[in-house]
């Protein structure tokens, strides 16, 4: 393998006047993507979708010399991430992203009311800072730029540093497909360097941001969005603890299997997800420290994606050793290029006595086993959780730990898994990659999932408009089946009533 | 008339340790208000509604006092408050507010689908900053509060020292009734003074933030929001133009119901709603002057709501009407007590040479007609409008100038009326009262309408839960009727299939 970690110096920053014609194509694109068919936009994904599929062996390639990650699992992230753009299509073709709520006229009500019909449009271009450890799922024909597309609004990728080439590539793959789909110059463009992803943020063009890393940087580039003169949305998904608590009833019916699976799942892609689980509590003599360390001790080290990332682990996890009342289980080994998992573990006393220093992400192949005394230490513990994407439970049927921790944990995380592991999210309907902070900075919104599209839409509502001002799904006329909630009831029926055409 | 500015000062600010009791109590009634079931929280605010009509006498009476506002509206507004509070206990029983989505596991796939369920749930207490210009609609009892409840938020409410007695006795009446619900201790208190609405905006407890009232004052506190260590969504409806563009055919049609119909908008409660039309846009040589003239004099002058919005208003009013290239065709009065409407002239030239200050809100009796030369210069002006919460075209059936005019704008403003006024806000499943920054800090959402409710509401993933462990709702046994997306599929019957229950 070559020496990965080089190759993100050979790609300039995007200067200032190209910047200015991104940002201009950016924002004369706005007007006709929000116009445009949203079945276009739908055969727009598709298209990008399948030129994806096409380039999967190169764009593998590419990304597995920048980010070390697997021929196996970057085969099906650029899978998942084709699903994800056909998704956010037969999502489009559905409808209901439009929330479309007519209020029909009332002229003899006190007061009157008028023909009110809303629709969702675009808000216009979208700046999406990219991910480090999803090379294609969260990069740059990722979640959030399928999302943004999917909405109507023009995209401005910033590219993420550990893997320029990829994005590169991928990022002419994408523009080839829009081209060829007819979709409106300017729609979709790339821009590298810190600087000049701090400029296109600012700059008044840019209507909305996504980003997905550290709590960190997420916090500065949030903190910018909304110290503009007009704030915008910036939806940061950045660290998560994601607790995984586990009863005496679980432990002693598959305390083998719980070890197994817990030590899968923090490893699994060393550590680099943002919902690995950070943290194990374990009933006090739980007896699995020996398959624990076993289990972490057989998984072989590896390079992780970038030196910044695992230098900030081997810093991460030495902080967490070195706390009072913290041991070391296993000690990875960390040298210049690869890191091998470690395991730490402690007692709740010491976790609600040392916060924040041990209620802190350690992004990497390292975990903490927690001991608790009883229910209501394990309940006390989980009170001392901030925001997380996930948490999870495993107990038995009818043990009320799992109810009392349920209750607790839904409270702080936007994702329970029961009886499973919090790594591998489904790209589905019902999907909620989010949580209360600092998981995100925008707790009521999904960063993966059909509603991801939520984001990036804001309603109009258009009151006594004539017919033939409305967009087609809002006049009375239409039978796209498209679900509409008409009068307060949720229909896909068109409307018969003369008394609904205002005058 | 007593000199009802005095009133204000009499209410002492709420001390620190009534604070923390209040963000105590708060806190502790978060877990069971959102546990509540949403039956018992509609019947609650039908309580609050029931209890409202009935001291509605006393209330006006306290309001008239306090704000200068007429009686009439005032018993209208309280009549407002209240539909609105049975509005929301409405849209509780119907369900849609909850988003249920159900994807069903496949085991099968690849990857394998675990079972996942989404409800939505509240983000927990909720601070409300209530607004001067309605005692009842938009204060104590008004939307944000009965928004919050409805989500099952506990609020604190930030009383408006325009209106405090009126507002004391409306937080009794509230409280009685919360009481007699059987809602939990604690889910609703006022404070009073700006350093405790602001000790109370800092506070980690709190989850949320609502606002209405002017850009300066929504900005401050937004940032106020954005800047604690965990930040939370502030919803500010803020500052808004509301430009009316007027085509030549419609001038021509029905140019005499135009200039009685805008100075009716413009002036109805002496121009103090967020909706008033700013500006009205005419054809060069419109031939209105005179009629708009005698219209805006024929209206009595009047005292505003409090002495800062009577001296804001002369401020702003004289600061348009020094600008060079404005005229004033009607110079109200304004003495210590009352204000009349004023009408200043200037063409679109002026307006655009000259921002941001011909851009200003003024709120209360002004607004400024202004001339242009053709279409092109009509689109040309409505480019020039930050966001807004409305915008409206008067055109005729055919013309392109409505056509343009209403694409244009409907990329501003967050309702777009068409020949009507934008005073007078329904409030309805469909109304949206919102648009870009600066009419609010979060676009896809209303302070006006059903909706509102998703202001205070995130999303749950619940993944391979036992069914015992579910909400309700998301069993597959329920026939509750509410409807949920089921494997992508919007219905309202229950699940069936036996692979839908996992293990």
């Amino acid at each position: 393998m070559t020496s990965s970690h080089d190759l993100p110096e050979s790609v300039p920053d995007t200067g200032p006047t190209e910047l200015e014609n991104i940002l201009a194509g950016s924002a004369a694109a706005a007007g006709p993507l929000c116009d445009s068919d949203s079945s276009s936009r739908a055969r727009a994904l598709r298209g990008i979708a399948d030129a994806l599929d096409a380039a999967a062996g190169e764009l593998v390639e590419l990304a597995m010399a920048e980010t070390s990650l697997p021929r196996q699992r970057l085969i099906g992230e650029v899978a998942r991430t084709t699903g994800q753009l056909r998704m956010f299509a037969d999502g489009l073709d559905e409808g209901s992203w439009l929330d479309i709520i007519i209020d029909t006229a009332r002229p003899d009500s006190t007061p009157p009311r008028p023909d009110l019909r809303r629709i969702q449009r675009a808000v216009g271009p979208v700046l999406v800072f990219t991910a480090s450890n999803f090379p294609f799922a969260f990069s740059v024909a990722g979640g959030d730029v399928a999302s943004a597309l999917a909405a109507g609004c023009p995209v401005v990728v910033k590219v993420h540093p550990g893997h320029p080439q990829t994005s590169i590539r991928t990022g002419e793959v994408v523009s080839r497909a829009l081209v060829e789909a007819g979709m409106p110059a300017g729609c979709f463009a790339l821009v590298h360097g810190q600087d000049a992803g701090v400029t296109v943020l600012r700059d008044p063009r840019i209507a909305a941001a996504s980003f997905t890393g550290s709590e960190a940087g997420g916090r500065a580039l949030f903190d910018i969005a909304n110290t503009r003169k007009a704030p915008i949305h910036f939806f940061a998904e950045m660290g998560s603890l994601n607790p995984v608590f586990v009863s005496p009833q679980a432990l002693a019916a598959r305390g083998d299997s719980i070890a197994t699976g817990y030590v899968a799942s923090f490893l699994l892609g060393l550590g680099q997800f943002c919902t690995k689980p950070g943290l194990l509590f374990l009933p006090r003599g739980h007896g699995l420290t020996d398959q624990l360390t076993d289990a972490v001790q057989a998984v072989a080290p590896g390079r992780l994606l970038m030196d910044r990332i695992q230098d900030g682990h081997r810093a991460g996890r030495d902080a967490l050793a070195a706390r009072p009342g913290v041991r070391t289980l296993v000690r990875g080994d960390l040298d210049d290029a690869t890191a091998g998992g470690s395991l730490l573990a402690t007692d709740v006393a010491t976790l609600a006595s040392d916060q924040p220093d041990l209620l802190t992400e350690c992004f990497g192949p390292t975990s903490i086993v927690v001991e608790y005394a009883d229910v209501d230490e394990a309940l006390a513990a989980a009170r001392l959780f901030p925001g997380c994407l996930t948490a999870t439970v495993h107990a038995e049927a009818g043990e009320d730990f799992g109810r009392q921790l349920a209750d607790e944990l839904s409270g702080r995380a936007g994702r329970l898994v029961w009886n499973g592991w919090p790594t591998g999210v489904t790209v589905s309907w019902a999907m909620h990659h989010g949580g209360p902070y600092p998981a995100t900075t925008s707790p009521e919104h999904t960063s993966v999932g059909i509603t991801a599209i939520r984001r990036f839409l804001r309603p109009v509502c258009y009151q006594d408009c004539p017919q033939e001002l409305l967009p087609d799904v809002l006049r009375d006329a239409n039978n796209s089946g498209i679900p509409r909630r008409i009068d307060g009831n949720l229909s896909t029926d068109h409307i018969t009533r003369a008394d609904s055409v205002p005058t």
